[in-house]
């Protein structure tokens, strides 16, 4: 499978759309608002550049993706004054892959921007918004343009599934019951994406640029413990079940493996240090429910279903996989009895994704 | 009407889509290869930067879109061979309305790199594509961060239609029966628009940087000559039968006006003079005929069929505009009417557009 052409979040803002189902990337993001924070207060205090060019990796298409450049703005406009500086120009540059719905990004940036003015009573110096599609495992920007990259739930995909990983059976993701091989196959091949994704943004990156990256993750060393791979293993038992009622074939299944891996801070920090231009600021490990909405005692019962909200939420991000993979016809069906499994486990067990985000500096 | 939202040619790659009725704009740009030849390789050769930005402004979507950027780039390495230096890094920047349809470039963007590649056996220099929605009567680009500016078959679109022009009954745009106000509102529409782009792009380009722009022009200074608004005047036909027949209601077609302004050489002339950033290195002024098929005698009928070509041209550019005001019911009569109409009136006459070519240097 060609990752690069065939993932994407689902586009439009329709009910199944990421757009309209991404409130736990948003949870996440905001857990690292201090990490930005200090990073941008930090380089632009040391550098103070005419220009500043931002860079969002794996943007998606909805509230979230203007989220983060919003911010840093705001931080910057606000150090300005403190510091009696001119705003500089922003050049805020959106990336995703080919796949991503880049058409409804751009038709909402002139309300974002429109709003981003209202905010900011004492303005704002002048934007320049682009779109850059392509992966993030290889180059996207010319040499030594950017001040600073951020990515949020985007660098747990890997550019391709791990090749060596037939022996998967019945498995969609690493699980408790893979093979050793497998193991070894999707870390390996986590290693060669994030060292060429670091290797690429050093490139990008001026000297003293900054970068917080923020990823789905594992809180050890163990690559099929539950908290990384229970939401897939859950996926898996309802395509089980489509293929013991011959819905499915079984090859079907045991040919379908998620391109993801949520490394361990060790595992990310061993890369850092390996290709050698980045220094480690910060590393911090989170938690957030599955369920985006666990936390708000208020609402009404549909939204606090968590199964319902998870399989949305999932469904935004999985079903081109899926209907490339299975076909789109079976993707009601799918979800429905994900929809039911989930519902089952969360009443019974508490289920929470771990995030591991990081901020580094480019080495002078 | 707010041309920013509702001004884009017909996306995807279906029937009535730009991308598939886009030749004539096609033979246009490639009237103008050589003053693009001249430009690019003066500028290479007297800046020789390390970093090469371009900007394509009304780059639509379909064929014609990456075809100014690969052959500067072809231009580019071929010069680099010549002069035994080093490949520059490319930047491109596309930039259309925020309508246009940039999922579809994004999409295209692999095979075409993938083609180019084929092409250009010593290798290129890295590539890094972007899309850049926005008004080009506005800034789009930070300060003195573009080398090349490109764009063909844009600028006639004003940024609005201009205000006044209410008496202009029975007519879509300037005709002979026009009112002077309205020929005196368009035109100075389009000194403020154009002077506002120059102003623009002056700010955007490096010094030395180099711009060539071809619009659809007039051969004269009389606005609403044949050349310049037969086109329209024979849509107004089409429009003002189905008012007659009671399909629309006269004031909807009173209310309507293109928002396009053909220059003359001398107008256009005048705004770079009176704006003063830009010295002009040529100015040319070509024609294409209405029918981009016409002059390829080896064409099956279907294909020879002038009217059927050019009302599908005109679709895949006017149509967003159309259903805007008049709403899509009447789309397919509209253009079926209009399709007879041209196809009598090309039978009878020689019809052709004007365009108007002009290549500029930002001065030190």
């Amino acid at each position: 499978m060609e990752v690069t052409q065939v993932l994407h979040m689902n586009g439009g803002i329709g009910e199944t759309s990421y757009a309209n189902n991404s409130l736990v990337q948003q949870r996440v993001i905001s857990l690292t608002k201090a990490m930005r924070e200090e990073a941008i207060t930090s380089l632009y205090r040391s550098t103070l550049p005419r220009s500043l060019a931002i860079a969002d990796l794996g943007c998606s298409s909805g509230s979230n993706t203007f989220f983060v450049i919003s911010e840093v703005i705001k931080s910057v406009e606000k150090l300005c004054r403190e510091l009696n500086l001119e705003s500089p120009e922003y050049q805020a540059f959106m990336n995703d892959l080919p796949g991503n719905d880049f058409n409804n990004i751009f038709m909402s940036l002139g309300s974002f921007k429109q709003k981003l003015c209202n905010e900011m009573e004492a303005g704002i110096g002048p934007c320049f918004f682009s779109g850059v599609p392509g992966s993030f495992y290889g180059r996207l920007f010319p040499s030594k343009t950017l001040h600073f990259i951020h990515s949020s739930y985007s660098l747990q995909w890997l550019s391709h599934v791990p090749e060596g990983v037939e022996n998967n059976k019945g498995n969609i993701y690493m699980a408790s019951t893979s093979p050793i091989n497998v193991l070894k196959a999707y870390y390996e091949q986590f290693q060669r994406d994030f060292s060429l994704f670091l290797e690429c943004r050093a490139e990008e990156l001026v000297e003293g640029g900054r970068m917080v990256l923020t990823t789905l993750g594992s809180p050890g060393d163990d690559p099929s413990s539950k908290e990384c791979c229970y939401i897939w293993e859950l996926l898996a038992v309802a395509l089980n079940d489509m293929v013991s009622e011959g819905i499915i074939k079984e090859e079907q299944v045991d040919s379908f493996n998620i391109p993801q891996y949520t490394p361990s801070p060790s595992e990310l920090k061993l890369e850092v240090l390996k290709e050698g231009s980045f220094t480690i600021n910060h590393l911090e490990i989170s938690k957030v429910n599955w369920n985006a909405f666990d936390s708000d005692s208020s609402l009404s019962k549909s939204l606090s279903d968590g199964g319902y909200n998870v399989t949305k939420c999932m469904r935004a991000v999985a079903e081109p996989l899926l209907a490339s993979h299975f076909g789109e016809a079976i993707i009601e069906e799918v979800f429905d009895r994900y929809q039911e499994i989930l519902t089952d486990r969360m009443c019974k067990e508490k289920t929470e994704f771990i995030n591991v985000s990081i901020s580094m500096t480019r080495s002078v």
